[in-house]
C-alpha cells in the first residue's frame, strides 16, 4: 500500500467482504491504508490484500478516524448505527444493506445506470440490492428506447445473497443428503439443498416480502420513474453464486426482438449471450466470477402486442455488490461524480 | 394379480415407468397381467409389482395381444412408431410424450379439468406435458370465475422431468464438485449441478423451447380457448423432484386474494398452502410423493389493474406423469368416461 485512500471494510469477513478485497486488488483502486472491521467475533482472524495479512479489529463507533471510504456491508440494523458515526469522522460512507436506500438525501446508484444521482450525496451513498442492479441495467436501455409500462420478473437467487453462513449451509446440506444422511436447517427457514424457496427477507404488505418490494421501489428510484409498475416474485434455489431472472417487459412503443438484442449489446456493463441453436445463454456457472450482466433468451412475448421475455444473469458478489461499490468509489475519486 | 385388466407400461424401467408401477399398486387398479416392456437394453432386467418380480420384456410391434391398456412413457418417436400397433391389438393407449398431444382426434386429459374430452377418444389418449398440467388445474378456476386474458409464467423444473438418466446424472456431478472433481456433462445441455439452465426440450419459434410451446397450446387444448395468451419461460433447476412455476395471471375480472385462496381450496386436485407468517408455501421437498398440485404465495398484483401471481409446486412424477394416467385409467374403468 502507498499513496492513495484510507479505506474501511465493514464486515470485511463476510461474503461480500472478501470479495471487495479480491476487486480492490484486482482494479488497483489506490489503498494507501485498509481497515478490516467485523464484529467481536471475527477478532483474531486476518485477512490477505496485496500479498499482506491484516489482522480484523472489532467493528467500533472510533473505528472511522482518518478513513476515507468506508464500505459497509453488513446488516441494515449495524448500517443504521455505525454509519452515522463514520461519517461524522469525515468519512464517505458506501452501504450495501437497505437500511438508507429510500432515504431521499441518499443517492442509490449504479454506475452505469445513474452516476450521475452521486453528485448529490451527504456523506452516504446506498448501493442497491443484488437483483435490482442486473435488472435496472438491462430496462434503462430498454426504458430509454421503448419507455417501460410494467415488469413481470421471477428470480433464481443463489444462496450467497444470503451470505458466508449461507453458503456453509448449502454445503454442509449437500454434503449430508449425498451421504444419506438428514440435512441441518440452520440459516435460511427451510432445506434449500436439491429445493427452492420461495422466500427472500421477511412477508409484508399485500404478501409480497421485502425483496420483492425492494425490486420494485429500488428500480423507480434508480430510474428516477415511478409509473414503471413491477411484480416479482423472489426465490432462493440451490446454487452458490450469481442470480437468475426471468424477465418479462411491457413496453410502450414495440421492440424486436433483434432491437432488443442491439440495444443491450451496446448497453454498459451488459453482455448479450444468446445464441441458443449452440446452447449459448447465460447461466451461473458462467457467470460466476464475471464482471458483466449476462443477457440471453431475447424474445418477442407472443402473449402481447408489445413485449419481451428475457432471461438474465449475474454474479451477485460482483456487480450486484463488491464491483458496483468499488466503481462507486472510482467514480468518486477520479472526480467523475 | 387376478380378475381386472391387462396393462402394459410401456417404458417400465424409466422414472416415469417406475411411478406408475407404484401407484397402480397403491390405488389397487384391478390389474390381471402387467406386461412391463422396454428397449432391448434392459431386457434382463426384474422389476417388483404388487411383490411379485416381473421380467421386463422387449417392445416390438407383436407385445400388445390381449392387452386392454397400454401406458407409454417412452420418447415421442417410439410412441409414434409404437402406439399404432398397441392399438390395432386392441389396446387403449395412454400417451405421456409429446407425440399425439396436438392431434385433433386424440384427447389431451387432466382428470380434475377436461375429463369429458376422454368420450371422443379413437384409441389414443394424450397426456399433457407435466407443467402444463399443475397449470391448468390451477388457471380452470380462475379462469371460468374471472376469465384468464393473460398468464406469464417462469418454471423451475426438477431433473426427473427429463428422465432416470437425468436423475443419475445430478446425483454424479453433485458427488462430483463436493469432492472437488470436475462434473460430467453427458444428459442435459451443460452442468445441471448447482446452477440453472434455461433451455427445456429443443428451440423453435420465435426463439422459444418446445417445452415453452407446449405450454401455451395445451393450455388451449386442455381449458377449450385459444383466446387465452400465454408465454413462458422454463428452467431446469438442481432439484431430484417436482416443477416448480411462478405464475402470473391477469384476469377480465378482478380477484382479490382472499378470493383466488378459496376459489383454489375448493378445486379439485389443488392444495392451498399460503400462510407466509408460519413461513410455509408450497417447495418441492414437501410435494414430493404427493398427489396434490400445491399452491401458494397467493397475491394481488400491484402492477396490473387485475391480475395475481402466484406459486405452484407439483410432483412431476406423480400427477404430472403417473397419476394423472393412472387416473384417466380409472375414470375409463368405472364408466365415469
Amino acid at each position: 500500500m502507498g499513496r492513495g485512500y484510507h479505506v474501511a471494510i465493514v464486515g470485511a469477513t463476510g461474503a461480500v467482504g472478501q470479495e471487495l478485497l479480491g476487486i480492490l486488488d484486482e482494479r488497483k483502486f489506490p489503498v494507501s491504508q485498509l481497515s478490516l472491521l467485523a464484529s467481536a467475533r471475527s477478532v483474531g482472524r486476518t485477512l490477505t490484500f496485496g500479498g499482506e495479512e491484516l489482522a480484523v479489529h472489532e467493528l467500533q463507533e472510533s473505528s472511522f478516524a482518518g478513513v476515507d471510504f468506508a464500505l459497509f456491508s453488513v446488516s441494515s440494523s449495524v448500517s443504521k448505527a455505525m454509519a452515522p458515526a463514520a461519517v461524522r469522522a469525515g468519512a464517505i460512507v458506501i452501504d450495501d444493506s437497505s437500511a438508507f436506500r429510500m432515504d431521499q438525501q441518499v443517492p442509490l446508484v449504479v454506475t452505469e445506470v445513474n452516476p450521475h444521482a452521486l453528485h448529490r450525496h451527504q456523506g452516504i451513498i446506498a448501493h442497491p440490492n443484488c437483483s435490482t442492479i442486473p435488472l435496472v441495467m438491462v430496462l434503462k436501455p430498454i426504458h430509454r428506447r421503448a419507455r417501460v409500462h410494467r415488469v413481470v420478473v421471477a428470480t433464481y437467487q443463489s444462496v450467497s445473497g444470503y451470505g458466508a453462513r449461507a453458503i456453509r449451509e448449502l454445503d454442509q446440506q449437500t454434503r449430508a443428503l449425498i451421504a444419506g444422511q438428514p440435512p441441518i436447517v440452520d440459516v435460511l427457514p427451510h432445506q434449500i439443498a436439491f429445493n427452492c424457496l420461495p422466500h427472500i427477507d421477511a412477508f409484508g404488505a399485500l404478501g409480497y416480502t421485502g425483496e420483492e418490494w425492494k425490486i420494485l421501489r429500488e428500480t423507480h428510484k434508480i430510474l428516477e420513474d415511478a409509473s414503471i409498475r413491477l411484480s416479482a416474485t423472489t426465490v432462493r434455489v440451490p446454487v452458490y453464486r450469481c442470480h437468475s431472472e426471468a424477465v418479462n417487459v411491457e413496453t410502450a412503443r414495440k421492440l424486436t426482438a433483434e432491437e432488443a438484442r442491439e440495444l443491450l449489446a451496446a448497453a454498459p456493463g451488459v453482455a448479450v449471450v444468446d445464441d441458443p441453436e449452440k446452447a449459448e445463454y447465460p447461466m451461473p456457472i458462467t457467470a460466476a466470477g464475471r464482471d458483466e450482466v449476462f443477457v440471453g433468451r431475447i424474445r418477442e412475448d407472443p402473449s402481447h402486442d408489445s413485449a419481451l421475455n428475457l432471461w438474465l444473469v449475474s454474479d451477485n458478489l460482483r456487480k450486484g455488490a463488491a464491483l458496483n461499490m468499488v466503481q462507486i468509489l472510482e467514480l468518486l475519486t477520479t472526480g467523475q461524480a
